[in-house]
């Protein structure tokens, strides 16, 4: 009979109280599970331990950042281990001449970011959950944010991994070092696994000198056409903003019914842009592109300092919970079509709105092409969320016939797994599935995630 | 019995001439050797009939770009089909709303830069050898250059793969858009795989806004601590230059010997860096790194149009012609070390190169800590070749106590297998071999390299 792993690993912090199961048995994206034990490991060698337990066992092991996934990677399969990376999130060495850090996966993002910055360096990736979401879980998902755009994604400044394998092998993989080019790429391969080759134990991520000033433009659009029409003329004008937001319509009016902020009923689309580098540089940059924002007939607000800047993206920074207020049981999607095709995506998606009769909000990073798409439905109600899931696939099947791709930040996880086949081909997905089974034969770390 | 495949595929252009053969039996690592065939295929159809010949008949397969490569990626096996991809070399879209460009893999790294540019974008890998190096070659080795420093390498340009397998099945990895987190990163996975795992038939690229202008320093310093200093200190200025070459004493000496441009005997080392950006931001970066050049006693040329550019490049152009000139038979390795740490690594490898009675000459990329030690050796002497590779294992041991790599740019190939154990251990050889089994079960493709 199989020892309970609080008994089989007494020296490792688990649970097995009813409290803490329902707590790890989620994530952001709804879906609960019950697992059978959680362990919050606190070195590398405790995660060996319970990971060999776990092999031996063949009981499913499931690691866990902060749970604020959209896609269900960290929800636990039932009578599975919570492996909670939580008490391994140190910063354990910044090292200033070389522009790295090395922490444990459990660090949280923006932990992080002022930790580095307070010594004149920047973390660029900034997932919106920023303040609570952990680098492991960052490196899982290989999360991005809204300054992709400019600085790319949480994959661009993974240098190196410490981490453990499946059968308790501890591994290192990449390099310490700004390049590096022996043997296969096994760091990247890492990330946005969505935990289901290695459990990262170390993570060394490359910064970057703080950028020395920023400047935000909040640009108002009553045409929903200018809007796009200004993202092209911007990206095709030589800037390079750091961040691109957009939000439609829909988007605006559900924050202004949240928390009113006055803007207008005209109002189709609002961008909101950020400028970063030299002082003399962003500012002729930013001139450029609020020049070209008014003459498609924006209202263009600047931002200065931190004040004025948090003011402008007050709006942007109210979507999710506004949209989540309005609809606790939505379904959010998170689409990229080559940024050229947003005008065309949005007119489909607007069509497809009308036709389904379910309400659709979007938001998202111009930019990138990214757009979270938000399907307002009840997903408890069967009904609604039969037709919203028909509605998913043919909002797919738009983003893949325009070039995209169907999730740009949040990965497959259980929610994503049904539309898998719709993007990656057989014979990609027979390499996948053959290298899942290389790391996991047996097939215990994180089972039934992208893969259905 | 074998069909010969000039006969099994006589619509495909190949060669068994022993000229040809001689023509493609080498690569920059000077090891020769004498392929059967030598063929050109012209589209991704033909090279899934030269691969599933290759595959059913169990031969070796070497796909080549411009035979460039260092470590002997690109060297045939005895008796393997060389598949030269110089023929796809076609720029086939350049889709400017979104910077991106689609390109065969045989297409010249400058011709492809030169096309973008005309078109007000840039490409930023460089390598030494882009006047003659391709695209895919690049991706098969994960190529870098002096930009690498500000812009990263190849792996952070590559989208999208389209790729033919060792069985002849064809792979769409990557995507379209600048993010996208479907299932695992194949696409990174081939990069830098040096042809072990597909023959790439397609690359899509990420592209930038060309940099409004560029200004550019020639820093002499008499003193070799102050060189490695000042680099520590242009880092920490929150400067980010997207070039910061070094040349150690024999490299300028080199030169000298070589095509005298008339520097004066007492430098011991030059720092070439580059600036680019917003024109108003580089003047005052420019100034600012050329004040702490002056500070630790450097002579500070500037350039700001592109001849006194060229002028300030041509000692760094020339090393390598030089070096060659000087000792046709040498050894070059590419390590990196942190970079704070090159001043360590170079007093070592004097120590070392004291020692062995062996001449080292460095240049490299220093803002990388990637250093090209250039052993001065006749790798045809017996002897000298013995007492070398008893050196380069001593440096490359040095390289990884201070906690680099024993490549940065020029990959693994033939000639740095045999030291590949002394950075890779047990456990992530495993899943690297594992890795080359599931693509390529029968060894086919690119046997031989990376792997002893």
């Amino acid at each position: 009979m199989t020892m309970n792993i609080l008994d089989a690993l007494p020296n490792i912090k688990a649970s097995t109280h009813p409290e803490d199961l329902a707590c790890y048995g989620f994530d952001a994206c709804g879906i609960e599970e019950k697992p059978s034990a959680v362990v919050w490991p606190e070195t590398a060698e405790q995660v060996i331990q319970i990971m060999k337990y776990a092999n031996e066992n063949g009981v499913p092991a499931v690691p866990r950042g902060a749970g604020t996934g959209m896609t269900g990677g960290a929800v636990p399969l039932k009578d599975s281990i919570v492996l909670s990376m939580e008490r391994m999130n140190r910063l354990l060495e910044l090292d200033k001449n070389n522009l790295t850090v090395l922490v444990e996966p459990g660090i949280i993002n923006g932990r992080l970011q002022r930790d580095v910055e307070g010594h004149g360096l920047f973390y660029p990736p900034d997932p919106a959950s920023m303040n609570f979401c952990t680098i492991g879980g960052n490196v899982a998902e290989n999360a991005g944010g809204p300054r992709a755009l400019k600085y790319g994604v949480t994959r661009d400044y993974v240098m190196g991994i410490e981490a453990v394998l499946p059968n308790g092998d501890l591994i290192n993989v990449g390099v310490k070092t700004h390049k590096g080019v022996v043997g296969y790429d096994l760091a990247r391969l890492l990330v946005g696994s969505e935990g289901t080759l290695a459990v990262a134990t170390k993570i060394r991520l490359r910064l970057l000198p703080l950028p020395q000033d920023v400047l935000t433009l909040l640009c108002l659009f009553t045409d929903l056409e200018a809007s796009g029409k200004a993202v092209s003329m911007i990206i095709s004008s030589r800037v390079v903003p750091r961040t691109l937001e957009f939000m439609d319509r829909e988007a605006i009016r559900a924050v202004e019914k949240f928390q009113p902020l006055g803007l207008s009923e005209d109002i189709q689309a609002l961008l909101l842009i950020e400028i970063d580098g030299h002082p003399e540089a962003i500012k002729k940059e930013t001139e450029k592109v609020a020049d070209i924002c008014m003459k498609l007939g924006a209202d263009v607000n600047m931002a200065e300092d931190g004040a004025a800047r948090d003011r402008l993206w007050e709006c942007r920074r109210r979507v999710s919970p506004a949209l989540y207020s309005l609809s606790p049981r939505k379904i959010s999607e998170d689409i990229v079509v080559p940024r050229d095709s947003i005008p065309q995506m949005l007119a489909r998606l607007k069509i497809l709105s009308e036709r389904s009769g379910i309400k659709i909000v979007n938001f998202g990073h111009a930019g990138d092409g990214n757009i979270h798409v938000n399907l307002m439905v009840d997903q408890t109600d069967q009904e609604e969320n039969r037709k919203a899931e028909a509605l998913v696939r043919e909002i797919f099947d738009a983003t893949l016939r325009l070039g995209g791709t169907i999730s740009g930040e949040h990965g497959v996880g259980i929610t994503k797994a049904p539309y898998l086949g719709m993007e990656v081909k057989p014979a990609e997905l027979a390499l996948m599935k053959g290298i899942k089974n290389l790391f996991d034969p047996k097939n215990i770390l994180n089972p039934g995630k992208i893969f259905q």
